[in-house]
């Protein structure tokens, strides 16, 4: 974890922090972790955190900072979680309110930053395995669904669990398993493989986000619990005020991809 | 997680709801899970779950209740945590107040109540395994040490790292460490063996509490975050209130045992 100039993820926080990179994030600083940012204020961060705990899946917690110090200790010292992001969303009740590039002049303080554990390092090893990641191969954004499980409620953050899904071979879809279960910081092992209806997926062709990819013959769809979860249930909680990372522009960490 | 009159873990929470059950329970509903048990006020609840989150192999959280619920939905349904433990422990500006049997009349209406993992359930991992669990064979307390490794803090909530030892032939160290690895939620891998200096242990035949055990020929000592470590960082906090369980006196939990 070490700052030195040639850290490929603190040059990308720099560059953001100085305002000349505002651009996704995928791809960039590569072998370095990326992370959901949800921030609120103080007096939601226990149940924030306790809807993390209670839907680990969907939501695992790389780090949660002291109320009102924006510096991500664990897993990039010497970062600014207000600057340190090439774009990020301020909602107020619920709702998109701007898309800023800095947090600079929006930041409570008393607000509480938690970084989330995204699909990008368990999706590096399944390529590194040889597995297939279709949307990747089709240059596609990975397709994503509501399903009728609900997550966990805790407080006034509740909503159904969202899932991301990757087509593969059965046997493909078992090493899967056993790779991804040892990412569980990157969403771990998936939640189902196989009929979509189990999920409450009507139309596995039409992702409630992102976009459909091709399911070929032997392959089933499988599964995963999804980042954008825990952004629904902030969402539904519509507090007046809370802050995310922008769709795609993530927050890029020191910690090694390697699992 | 059946709860029919059979299931052993229930039987045992209504002998102590029912005060005819009010000793130790290592040992008793076998195969199913114990828990140790902290309960803080709410204003205080989010920065005990911060230190557990920041501080996963001593603290592993296994469920938080919602604010003045006694009933741990997830892991006991129906339970009460205010009765269905043995024995307690109120907790006043960090010093042993009072062990009642019930905190009926303690509960404040704000209760957040933490279970937490203990070591039980890979000691029946190791045990299955032909591992040898020292103090269980000679009968003992299990040697636990404090450390000059520093808890990661969370508000009120500091202190050193506190193991628990059980000696093995490197061999057997290693198989320990891959069954251990299995258990998250039970202190999960160990996290040191050898040289007792390098956590800042001076005398290993002087635990800080518990008994001390033999260490044989061939043998080393095999090191594992402790449960002991977040009702010391509670301590330490010097909260106005707080109870735990008595020590030995746990919750039993209708989690099976089998990882």
């Amino acid at each position: 974890m070490a700052s030195t100039p040639e850290n490929p993820a603190r040059s990308l926080r720099l560059a953001c922090r100085a305002g000349t990179h505002t651009g996704p994030t995928p791809g960039l600083a590569h072998g370095y972790g990326q992370a959901n940012l949800v921030v609120v204020p103080r007096e939601h961060a226990f149940h924030f955190l306790l809807f993390c705990q209670r839907n680990p899946r969907p939501c695992p917690v790389l780090e949660v900072t002291d109320p009102g110090d924006p510096e991500p200790r664990l897993t990039a010292p010497g970062a600014d979680l207000r600057t340190d992001l090439p774009r990020y969303r301020i909602w107020r009740d619920g709702r998109v309110a701007e898309e800023p590039t800095s947090l600079l002049s929006h930041w409570p303080a008393d607000a509480v930053a938690f970084l989330l554990g995204c699909s990008f390092s368990f999706e590096a090893a399944l390529l590194a395995a040889g597995l297939p990641v279709r949307h990747i191969e089709q240059g596609r954004n990975v397709p994503m669904y509501r399903t009728t499980v609900a997550c966990q409620p805790a407080g006034p953050f509740a909503g159904p669990l969202v899932v991301s899904m990757r087509p593969m071979t059965a046997a493909q879809a078992i090493q899967a398993a056993l790779i991804c279960n040892r990412f569980p910081q990157s969403h771990g092992a998936p939640v189902h493989w196989g009929d979509p209806a189990a999920l409450g997926i009507h139309d596995i062709h039409r992702p409630d986000e992102g976009d459909p990819v091709d399911i070929r013959p032997g392959e089933v769809p499988v599964f995963w619990a999804c980042g954008v979860t825990p952004q629904a249930a902030a969402t539904h909680a519509k507090l007046p005020w809370m802050a995310t990372h922008a769709p795609g522009h993530m927050f890029v960490t020191d910690m090694r991809e390697g699992g």
